[in-house]
């Protein structure tokens, strides 16, 4: 946890910037696997960890604007609990730690919301994302599970405070990031002919683990990196084969890492992953070059795409005018994806929230119909203190040829007969998390190895 | 997957039990962590799996007894999903299978009910454990959250047919068994002073990972073995410690192993440690010896409570008459929980279904009420073909001493005095899992290592 203070100054803030009515925030509980008892690692709400730190199950909270009073409804062990459960620290104990003095049995959170219904008072909530606190809400709310309506201040107040890092959550990312480095060169000494992709997922795993860390998110360990969500990990490695290993940690206290390197099982890029390596390589410098506080996420995107453009261009793979070819999503065929999202407590920070709020404004909303815009996370201008990541890509999915291919789409700009050739080339991204600063940008974590050249220097020097 | 006979099997074996109406079987979702599209690794329910083996998440069956009909619904990967996911098995082909050969979108399985309602079909459901199933519950069949009544016939039918093991889900089980004793061995070699009980957590689970195994329950890895549901794995391990190491995988097919052993961490047992692990071993020997269809699993539960008395009344922990002491649970300050359970998809094998049906009778249903008993989640007759644990277990509980002691309870059966120098002894399980044979029984899974002679041999010579 952090200082009780920062809990206290949080919430105050938080209390300001929606003005009035209550504030209800929910933990999240322990999820059933295949029967009530039986449950997933528990995982807490990150934003009830940002304002509250508190980090058990099956509980929430009241911030009363207008009474000006804070409680924590959650139920303490009983002795019979403490009998299997072993003396842990009661709930009001990790209140008292995150500055609220007030908890109360869990059963009274109805009975303190229908009070300020009746008071006509604004009851304020985020939207659900777990069942069970649909079915929480619709109870306590005394509304159908259809008409839940989360408070637009209330999610708009949120997103504000935690887009802007504070120094002490920096250091916690840069945590995950010192561990999430190390997993990815871990995974590069590991690869080799024959080893399966899910052993290094594995040993990565343990490798965070051990440290007390988790994956902050499903790894991609794939060597079909075109395939973007990947999470089939069964395949052996063979010499030829490019690794796109796209994972990260999260820290105890919730923060998340989130890199992505690709790398040859042999040891070597081959002429054609070498080239398209630094096409990669050569978007993603420019990219993050660009970072300051000010400029749209989405001009750097679509600078991205830019550069993408002229090196595939010089390949043979595109022809024709780089403006031209972008205006008209050309690019898509190589680069489905968005540049890059906020991260913090969330992998995808906020994505709960909503994209629109936290990577769009009002007046510029997010494109939610274009291939390839529409899964940009993030487009608005950046502030002094965001945290996001910087991932361009070039992925050869077959598939996708076959479709536009047969609707000459884009054709005077995409060479067909060229990309045949690279047909099962597979993917590659090169992604790091980096800090908004005033005057530019800082890289997060380790600055870990990236041209092609130092990774096969690395990849053939220190192979297990 | 096993064959497609087997599936189709044993629906018709359900649709016969059941006799007439509609029933609904759904899948499990994937799981949201921190944003709905983060998730925890998918696990298909377990009754699902029994039926259709199809593992694919969001999906739900009909087996239609009046109509004669099965049908799979379920949404197929559109194009723009595909290029996110790659190519995969379709839901038509896993469903054929299954030997299922309609599908339909997930859509129109509200309106399928909705039909059966209004010609006034029963609809068959199972108890929902999780909240999305109650969601979708209420949704499909048009009730409210609180009044959605699961079908005693159909649990019935279910237990009764999962209850009884085919010889091939036997063989899945011993595959668990196989990878748990080896976790099993892994710890022992590994447990040295100053190693971290979750190290050797972690160092289990890659273990089973390398082989497509999970965890089929989250581990009890704890230098405090009497408290029983233990989570908190932080603790360093020292000379003198005993590790209880409650652990076992799973299968990719969903079966579990269920294993506990208790082992020193110097690789000697002290005297003290020895005498208790003897005890208990003791009534672990005479309570599998007890193992046959017909006899009852509460008289073998209350011939282990005897058999651990005794031992205790010899190392002068309890006193006075054996039969008296059980009658009243006096046993029950070191031994607070069940004997055993059934084990099988589920690790407490079927405990979504309701105990009572899953190990209970009508005619002798559970104790709710009695500590101890009360959490003996298997009472009934045994039968050929169940697969159960047997696991008993001396905890010695300092919070439970203080409470009985003020209130002198069993003083006549307890003696404080003794017990008080045992305050900070921790706790010995041992546990392995057996099948009901006709004649008898037969331990499942390797005969791992089990006297302390034996784990104090291999400990002290294979230590890493």
């Amino acid at each position: 946890m952090f200082s009780t203070r920062t809990y206290q100054e949080r919430r105050i803030q938080l209390a300001k910037e929606v003005s009035n009515g209550v504030i209800l925030l929910l933990g999240n509980i322990e999820n059933p696997i295949n029967f009530e008892h039986n449950t997933y690692p528990f995982r807490q709400d990150s934003t009830f960890l940002y304002y509250f730190g508190i980090k058990s199950p099956s509980i929430a909270a009241i911030i009363d604007i207008d009474e000006n009073k804070e409680i924590i409804f959650g139920d303490e062990l009983d002795m019979d609990a403490l009998v299997w459960t072993g003396r842990q620290e009661t709930l009001k104990e990790k209140s008292i730690k995150s500055g609220v003095q007030e908890t109360l049995p869990f059963k009274f959170l109805e009975n303190y919301l229908t009070n300020a219904k009746f008071a006509h008072r604004t009851i304020h909530f985020l939207p659900p994302y777990q069942s069970s606190n649909k079915i929480l809400l619709s109870r306590v709310l005394d509304r159908h599970l259809d008409e839940l309506n989360p408070s637009v201040d209330l999610i708009k107040a949120v997103v504000k405070q935690r887009s802007i890092k504070e120094p002490q959550e920096i250091v916690e990312i840069e945590e995950s990031l010192r561990v999430s480095t190390e997993m990815h060169l871990l995974a590069m000494r590991m690869a080799k002919p024959g080893i399966k992709e899910y052993e290094i997922v594995n040993a990565m795993q343990k490798f965070a683990a051990d440290q007390n860390f988790t994956f902050a998110y499903p790894p991609i360990v794939t060597i079909h990196g075109e395939i973007l969500h990947n999470q089939f990990q069964e395949n052996s490695l063979k010499n030829g084969d490019l690794v796109l290993n796209d994972s990260g940690a999260e820290s105890p206290m919730g923060y998340a890492g989130d890199l992505t390197r690709t790398f040859p099982v042999s040891g070597k890029y081959n002429d054609r992953q070498k080239e398209l390596y630094n096409i990669v390589l050569d978007a993603y410098m420019k990219a993050r070059e660009l970072l300051k506080p000010g400029i749209k996420f989405k001009d750097i995107h679509l600078q991205a795409a830019k550069t993408l453009v002229e090196g595939l261009r010089n390949v043979g793979l595109m022809r024709g005018n780089v403006e031209d070819a972008v205006a008209n999503h050309a690019h898509t065929m190589f680069f489905q994806c968005g540049l890059g999202h906020m991260m913090g407590l969330d992998v995808h920070d906020m994505e709960d929230l909503g994209e629109q709020y936290v990577g769009y404004t009002e007046a510029e909303p997010k494109n939610q119909i274009t291939f390839g815009l529409k899964s940009l996370r993030l487009g608005k201008e950046l502030q002094t203190g965001n945290v996001l990541t910087v991932e361009p890509g070039i992925y050869i999915i077959p598939d996708l040829i076959d479709i536009w291919k047969a609707e000459k789409k884009n054709q005077e700009f995409i060479n067909y007969d060229v990309l045949e050739e690279f047909r099962n080339f597979s993917g590659i991204r090169i992604e790091d998390n980096f800090l908004i600063e005033e005057n530019g940008y800082r890289l997060l974590g380790p600055d870990i190895i990236r041209t092609a050249e130092d990774i096969e220097q690395y990849c053939s020097t220190n192979r297990i």
